[in-house]
C-alpha cells in the first residue's frame, strides 16, 4: 500500500482554456507542497534560462537514448527539436509526497496511466466554442486562418475529454482553481493514502 | 453513460467522532443541492415526529415484506424495532441530481456499492484514540464500562476503513467540513458526470 506519496495531476485542454494560468494559480496556493515538472528538451538554452528549471537541456543522441531506454513519459517533436518528460524527476518528487503537476497535449495523454497508474487527468473545457473562439482572437496573435484551424483541433481535442478522469470549465478563474484544488484534495483523502493516518491514529492510544 | 445524476455519499464513523456535526455543517453547505436519506422504521411515531421527515413509518410485517422483496439498501434490528434504509427515496432523489448522504453504521456499509456501484464511502476518524476517550468522556453520557465498551469497538471499526474510499479526519471541525465539500466536488467533476458539460460546450458553437 502506498503511502506520504504525492499525487501526479496531469491537464490538458485545447489552446485558448486558460490551462497555464489556472495551474500557475494552483500552485500559488499550494506552496512548497506542489511542483510542476520540467520538461526536457533538444533545442539550446535560451538567456535567462536555467538546467532544471525551464527544461533540462540535453543533445538529440540524448534525448533519443532516452526514449529507447524507456526512460520518458511522453515526448513529442516540434521541427528538429524534441520536447519530452523524463520519467525520473516526476518519480522523484512524488517520492517526496509533493503534487506534480503535467501540462501536456491531448495527444500525450494517453501514455501516462500506464507508468503512473494512480495519477488524476483533468481536461480543462471552455464555457462553450464561441467563448474559445473570442478568447482567441482576443489573444490577438493569431490569423484568421490560424483560429480557424485552432478551432478544428479544439474540438477534436474536445471529444477525447473522455480519456481524462476530470473535467473542469474554465469561465471564472477562481471557480476553476477551486474545482482543481478540490480535486487533489479528494486524491489526497483516497484510502491508499490515508494508511498511515489510520495507523498514527490506532497507535496513539 | 450517467448525466446529471447525483452522488450518493455514505459517511461511518466510530461513535464520538463528530460524524452528525460535520454532515449537518456540509449539508447546510449544500442547501437544496442536498438531501440526507430518511430511515425506515417499525418503531412508534413520536410526538414531534412527521412521516417522511424523521422517519418512513411502517408495521412489522410491512418491513419484513420490504427485505423480502429487495426494497432495503441495509437494515438492523434494535430489540424489536427494525431499522433501515429504503432503496426508492435514494433512487429518486439521485435521479433529481441531489446529493444524498446515508450516514450509517461501518456494519451496513458493506452493501451499499452492490446496488449503488457509484457511491462514495466516506469514514470519519478521531485525530487519535486519546482524543475520542476524551470527547466520549466529555459527552457524560456514558457508564466508564459503556466507554470501555465503545473504545474496543471503534478499534475495530477503524481496522475496518480499508472497505471505505476516502478517510476524513476531525480535528478542526471546519477543515473536515471543507474535506467532505472537497469530496463531493471532485465526484460532481469526474468524466461520468460531465458528459452533458461537455456536449454543450461542443453544441453551443
Amino acid at each position: 500500500m502506498m503511502n506520504k506519496k504525492g499525487l501526479l495531476i496531469v491537464v490538458s485542454a485545447p489552446s485558448g482554456c486558460g490551462k497555464d494560468t489556472v495551474i500557475s494559480k494552483v500552485l500559488e496556493k499550494l506552496g512548497n507542497e506542489a511542483s510542476l515538472s520540467i520538461s526536457m528538451t533538444t533545442r539550446a538554452m535560451r538567456p535567462g534560462e536555467a538546467e532544471g528549471v525551464n527544461y533540462y537541456y540535453v543533445s538529440v543522441d540524448q534525448f533519443k537514448k532516452h526514449i529507447e531506454n524507456g526512460d520518458m513519459l511522453e515526448y513529442a517533436s516540434y521541427g528538429s527539436n524534441f520536447y519530452g518528460t523524463p520519467i525520473k524527476p516526476v518519480k522523484d518528487m512524488l517520492e517526496q509526497g509533493k503534487t506534480v503537476f503535467l501540462i501536456i497535449e491531448v495527444e500525450g495523454g494517453g501514455n501516462v496511466k500506464k507508468i503512473f497508474p494512480e495519477a488524476k487527468k483533468i481536461f480543462i473545457v471552455p464555457p462553450s466554442m464561441e467563448e474559445l473562439e473570442n478568447r482567441l482572437r482576443g489573444r490577438g496573435t493569431d490569423s484568421e486562418e490560424a483560429i480557424v484551424k485552432r478551432m478544428e483541433i479544439a474540438k477534436t481535442e474536445l471529444e477525447r475529454a473522455i480519456e481524462y478522469d476530470y473535467v473542469v470549465e474554465n469561465d471564472v478563474l477562481d471557480e476553476a482553481v477551486s474545482d482543481v484544488m478540490s480535486i487533489i484534495r479528494a486524491g489526497q483523502l483516497e484510502i491508499k493514502y490515508m494508511q498511515n493516518k489510520i495507523r498514527e491514529v490506532m497507535t496513539n492510544a
